[in-house]
């Protein structure tokens, strides 16, 4: 029995799943905190993000996955969207309401951005601090050109506006679902992108899932342990 | 080390995938086929849908789980378009072409409905045969009812006007991906209900995601073999 088919048995709904609710661990933290030193970078509030009418079947229909981009710039304001509509925080209790769904309410991903062309921001990698709105540097121009080189090789990865990565915080996930939880942070994932395509489509941008990627070297560079914290999926957005 | 952080190991790229392709075996089929004698339902061809003209940023952050129906028909047509914008295929080749992504373009999923209150359809339940966008019957209301008091024991499954499950076709994702492919099985089902949720916003209804369920019970009744074919998603659409 593979391994694919060995997890979702072990997963099946009649199995012991050891979730850290039921054994009294307090809960993890809803989002992976600031250090309080690396730069962050204000992007506009949701509040002044520009809405867009449209028909929905088109948006729908339009969506393909686009590998090809011109190089144009991408604005503050659309990437602020792209990131409200994808992982925005509507809401914080106990846990925290998005603009997507997930298992539970436990939004266990941090956004990993690759910022190469948008306006008025240095190149390099990025962190979405999703409860604050803000973005937080984790690294220039060279991590950057490393993920692309040996992390994700896709040509995709060396020509988009902005690449988004996907790390999943398995705890915020496991604490609540336990092992089953694993299945939860994919769906999840799907979620997110879902509504990253139809964001991108809304302003006109196109983009591409990124599901192949060298895991050990992305989380190597992004100082991701690869067993709690680890790139689990990304997308592409260009003009 | 826990049963999913083996998973996500074992999927690492760097891993040996077993993929059906690279040994040379043949294509699985795009779609669970058709028996040639269960009772088939016509649905709205997509050319004749009803497009909404709407906010994007409405429709997206207005999106959140709605548990409680006020047992409202749904009309035909609101469900072909539910279908559609989840599995509608736009093109066939050697593979399919939908309104969603999916790894490789794979779409290895089959959708089941439990339909208790579309206009013109005997309550029970159905399978979408999503390349010629027809409903075929595969149970009463008595399978209906198993689902609902066994299989799924929600309260949203008694109560909406329709209840999508995704069983995942699980060849015809690793045909091309071979283990690492179960992850993008996940991360796909995210995808469609993502599109689900909206398609409902945009329509009036309230839509939820099912990810807990009794999975053997739920294989068992719907006749899959819970190794190539499973249940793995599910959501509830309700007005």
């Amino acid at each position: 029995m593979g391994i694919g088919q060995q997890f979702i048995k072990a997963t099946n709904s009649d199995m012991p799943q050891n979730a850290g609710r039921e054994q009294g661990l307090q809960q993890p933290y809803l989002e992976v905190l600031y250090d309080g030193k690396s730069e962050l970078v204000q992007i506009p509030e949701p509040d002044f993000l520009d809405d867009v009418e449209g028909s929905f079947l088109e948006l729908i229909e339009l969506r393909s996955s686009v590998r090809q981009y011109s190089g144009e710039e991408m604005t503050l304001k659309q990437l602020s969207l792209l990131l409200w509509c994808t992982q925005g925080v509507k809401m914080v209790t106990d846990r925290t309401v998005r603009n997507v769904p997930s298992a539970g309410g436990r939004h266990a991903f941090e956004t990993y951005l690759l910022i190469r062309n948008v306006e008025g921001i240095t190149p390099g990698v990025y962190r979405f601090l999703a409860i604050e709105h803000l973005l937080v540097k984790v690294g220039g121009e060279e991590m950057m050109n490393e993920i692309a080189s040996r992390g994700c090789t896709q040509p995709i990865v060396q020509t988009a506006s902005v690449v988004f990565f996907w790390a999943a915080q398995v705890d915020r996930m496991t604490w609540r679902f336990g092992e089953r939880g694993y299945r939860y942070l994919m769906i999840d994932a799907g979620h997110i992108c879902q509504n990253l395509y139809l964001t991108a489509g809304a302003i006109k941008f196109g983009a591409c899932a990124i599901g192949a990627f060298d895991d050990n070297a992305m989380n190597e560079i992004l100082g991701l342990d690869g067993e709690n914290a680890f790139v689990l999926y990304g997308a592409s957005v260009g003009k």
